[in-house]
């Protein structure tokens, strides 16, 4: 019987496979570096749909599992490899294929990095919003393949609120290798079950996505304007979150940033931010106008109701800029003080004061070093879990924090995932989340769209 | 064996239960009425979620059809009965469960009306904006089986954009009759493939909807401004929708509505419309302040640079509510000069110029008269063909007039239902629509989930 990497290798030149283990390595896990890697049998470096249609002919022929990868920028290692899979790189399917002006649509393959597309639709007066912290490095594939949240999702919705369609390789009775389009280039459009938004966020497990179709806004006009706080304990922060929820202000960006994010920021980076405080809510509100500054004034004002230290309109841009700077850098400042383990739940917005709380108590209970970074607007907590290098005893305890932590999530009736993913570190907390019936549910649409198994096996069920 | 009426009567009390034929007639169809219509074996007017799971395990046991409806405003023939079916009317379960403004959500049953849900939550200071024509009378269960849309998509987004969660009644390895939660109930959340957004859109076959949560948005300050463009032509008018999507402006409603369907509301309501133009767009900007003015200056001034005989922003409130009016009562006031057939199609917006020219074609070439009236800011147009009663040329023709434009929205890189759904009438253009790759996905889910194809069986596929 022929290997995958013989079977490849007849259809496809030799430099778009890689065999060499060191090269196999670095293209075999994303960046949630506790969850476990398999080891792959080789990777497919795709130029093309026909190129991910011979990757799916091949695996589906020998039962072999498929992994995709964009950058590899993942939380949850939904893009690690399984023992003897093709990994599929679709980094180098990077064309912007149209910027359709006339009527606010993109087409891109699944390579493009989100900065990149934002770059190339603002010189045609648009804007694709969805802005993971990822932005930088994240592939649009990788963004529809998680569906990814961000800073401005708040007013702005997350990556599936933008993808209007979708080419993808699927398998299932359409055909193992089959290319179909899905979804519409409409604005509007009730055609039949909304398979995009089934592909979307569904990490490979469903087909490989080959192609976006995504809708543009116009861009912003003006300068927005940036909100600060400054808050004595989290959960006075988190107080203010819920009372601006309860006010109806809905800036575009609301952030949570702990005392221990922001030191380790400035460690690395001195971007001059002082901040003597145990967090800082960061706001931005880019409504236009006099409504605009009547919105920051308000949103200022809800701060100090809810107890803030100190909350001021940032009028110096440079000031604002560094701020989002910060917490844009958040994660990999942090990253340098030891293996993180990064958590991602979401909850109700009048929970996030008992949540911030439960999270404390936690730490304080298994003697973790917890730092708490959020797109708090949205309930969506980052408390990120870190641990000395080689300290086996401490990963042991973050490991039991990190599962509480989900616990007391749905608890307060949350979710284990508010935009990371499932991936590998969250399958437990799905089994939890999810009520049998509609565990069941999530099964049977998979095995009916990929019966034999290949598209990403061990991941998100 | 038993009858679905003897093992329904077991388990429920006989005032829920409708076998009178002419009862039963009333409740076997909604307003498509050229769609076919079977003959329902009974009705169950369901006042529960544990109606529900009563009457998908008698539908599974005796290999019965069950047909969801809610008040049967439907355009597609989605609620239709089929022969031998159980009718199962959700419209009394009207229930607002929960209404929470610290978490801008709310949970109702499938049974409430539009509007009611409107002003219930209007109480709290807060909004939910899907609008469609039906919203007086149409349930939030029927919006959320055709996903419905309306006025102020364009900005807003329709139904599925504020579904965040269901529960449903399933079939499949689920077990037929098991109710599940689905989705969430925070602002974000990535667990598992979306089977909300699935069941969205789905017109009661893939399960039976019993609640909805739905996101809701702050109420909106201040009045809305309103701008009027009368047009020579709908070709004129179609092309100052294209320019002012090109331009960047985002109405919260932009309406086309062309002379026939003014004089045929204003001959029913006098509402005072006079307007000697081919047809009139109709713009809402409920961008507040000063902002908000801009946009309306510069609507206008698109408008005029489009070729409108004259725009204006209307300054008075009554004028506006009256144009508004007109729009809502447009259907209706047609449907009182003959039998209509509702068209639903959807084009990228630099197409609607040309596709209101199509449009215009059609009519000549099969003598038909057609009313055009447009949610014409998200390209979504609704031609209605209006044919003498008991004239069956005229209806002959009429169904060829219907096709062809399913065709010519396709040809433009559209699809066959904006807004309305399959349900009977789009069945053959959904197949025209998508190729076989996708529609072979759409099959395996469905069998997946309802491997009986008991679930409101011939329509959608």
């Amino acid at each position: 019987m022929s290997t995958v990497v013989e079977l490849l290798g007849r259809e496809l030149p030799a430099d778009r496979l890689v065999v060499d283990p060191e090269v196999l390595a670095s293209l075999s896990h994303d960046e949630a570096e506790w969850a476990e890697v398999g080891t792959a049998a080789v990777a497919l470096r795709a130029r093309s749909e026909s190129d991910v249609q011979i990757a799916v002919r091949v695996a589906a022929a020998l039962g072999v599992p498929l992994v995709a990868r964009g950058a590899g920028t993942g939380l949850s290692g939904g893009a690690n490899a399984v023992d003897g899979c093709i990994v599929l790189d679709l980094s180098q399917m990077t064309s912007i294929l149209e910027i359709d002006a006339d009527n606010l649509i993109a087409r891109v393959q699944p390579g493009v990095v989100n900065n990149d597309l934002k770059a190339a639709v603002a010189q045609a007066g648009l804007w694709y919003p969805p802005d993971p912290a990822s932005a930088p490095w994240s592939t649009i594939g990788g963004n529809v393949a998680t569906n990814a949240g961000g800073l401005c999702c708040l007013k702005y919705g997350v990556t599936r609120d933008y993808v209007l369609g979708l080419r993808a390789v699927v398998g299932g009775d359409a055909g193992y290798g089959t290319a179909v389009p899905l979804g519409r280039q409409t604005s509007k459009g009730v055609a039949g079950y909304d398979m995009t938004a089934l592909m979307v966020g569904s990490e490979g497990t469903l087909g490989i996505v080959t192609e976006v179709t995504l809708r543009l806004r116009p861009a912003l006009t003006g300068t927005p304007r940036t909100v600060v706080g400054a808050f004595g304990s989290l959960v006075d922060a988190g107080r203010a979150v819920a009372l601006t929820t309860r006010r109806g202000l809905i800036p575009s960006a609301l952030e949570l940033l702990d005392r221990m994010c922001l030191r380790a920021v400035e460690d690395w980076k001195h971007l001059g931010i002082e901040a003597d405080a145990a967090g800082l809510l960061l706001a931005r509100i880019d409504t236009p106008g006099d409504a605009g500054e009547a919105e920051a004034r308000a949103l200022a004002e809800t701060f100090e109701s809810a107890g803030a230290l100190w909350a001021t309109q940032s009028t110096d841009a440079l000031e604002a800029e560094a701020l989002f700077e910060a917490r844009r850098l958040a994660y990999p400042a942090l990253e340098r003080l030891g293996p993180v383990l990064t958590e991602d739940i979401c909850v109700p917005r009048s929970r996030i004061p008992e949540m911030l709380g439960r999270i404390e108590q936690i730490a304080t209970t298994h003697e973790l070093t917890i730092s708490t970074i959020a797109h708090a607007g949205d309930g969506n907590l980052h408390p990120l879990i870190l641990t000395p290098v080689g300290d086996d005893a401490a990963r042991a305890r973050a490991q039991l924090g990190f599962e509480e932590m989900l616990d007391a999530a749905l608890g307060f009736g949350g979710t284990v995932t508010g935009e990371h993913g499932v991936g590998l570190l969250k399958r437990g907390g799905l089994e939890r989340e999810l009520e049998p019936g509609s565990m069941s549910m999530q099964r049977s649409v998979r095995r009916a769209l990929d019966p034999l198994g290949i598209f990403n096996p061990g991941k998100v069920l």
